[in-house]
């Protein structure tokens, strides 16, 4: 089940969800996932457990859904001078950030939920970083790669190793930017 | 916990994997995955849940590791006649297959446990397959591009799409792996 957008600010629905995300991350913060049920999430946050099913579907739906909050960018990416640098630099948080204890712990449950909602606009996420770096490029009068290019050839080999097997180098994160600015004349 | 390799094959240890592999595969097709418990895998294997939690350590780790060997490979990856043909002819199967249902339960299995031991052991298949295709390219003396090129090129963008949102279609698969294959002379 989809949480609604757009929930207005200041209403109940809105006051409902801050309570009960808020318990959320609390229990995680004092127990291990293991041990976290919803009726213990609804005591905290003050609703009832049904409130949690009715809007949430089931705690694997929630705990996906507090994850992608906590993926939500809270800056604007850094401004070096220029698109490459700052993709450089952008990568290099990224690949930081993901693979942390609780940026894997995150993405973990954001893929562990049964519909991909919370997957997309993590994406999402990603990819308005990278497109306010090439607006910038853009407007400096700089080449910057499509989108596609930079999500296909330097996010997506990012995110695979780190979920399938050891976190990439400094050194090969910028070869990725390197190498995503030099395919400006393939076909 | 990480379950031994190379274990003795008809030995206790084997026959003990071999019938609790058995019954998770059983009950993933009567019931949904939520209700599947470490007592009933037990019971349907014919050995103490005892037994489950000191072999595997919980019911995540388990089902990843039935997981893993339903994402092993079963064949060699198929011969057209050159290592650009089979590259692409084996990232459309790959694409296919890992966005399937099934496919993506079993990579959701892998994932979701907390060793990444299953998630490398999925990696390294797929690296093989792509080394077996460079060697009988090398073979027919073609060019074939590095395999890390080829798993951040090809496969890790196939991944991201399918894991963060939309499938790849066969078109941009197929443009992924001519563009590995352009990326010849690029420095």
């Amino acid at each position: 089940m989809a949480v609604k957008e757009n929930i207005r600010p200041g209403g109940r629905s809105a006051r409902v969800q801050a309570s009960v995300h808020a318990a959320v991350r609390e229990l995680l913060a004092e127990m291990s996932r293991a041990e976290i049920t919803v009726p213990l999430i609804a005591m905290r946050a003050g609703v009832t457990p049904s409130t949690i099913y009715r809007r949430w579907g089931d705690l694997q739906q929630l705990l996906a859904d507090v994850a992608v909050e906590r993926l939500r960018p809270d800056m604007e990416p850094i401004d070096t001078g220029s698109g490459a640098g700052d993709l450089e630099v952008w990568a290099e948080q990224y690949a930081e950030e993901m693979s942390s204890g609780p940026g894997r712990e995150y993405v973990r449950d954001v893929l562990a939920a049964q519909t991909g909602d919370n997957a997309t606009k993590c994406c999402n996420f990603t990819r308005q970083q990278i497109e306010a770096i090439a607006v910038r490029a853009k407007e400096r009068g700089e080449f910057f790669p499509d989108i596609d290019a930079v999500m296909d050839s330097v996010v997506a080999p990012i995110m695979y190793r780190i979920l399938f097997g050891d976190v990439p180098t400094s050194a090969r994160v910028r070869e990725l930017v390197g190498h995503v600015f030099g395919q400006r004349k393939a076909p």
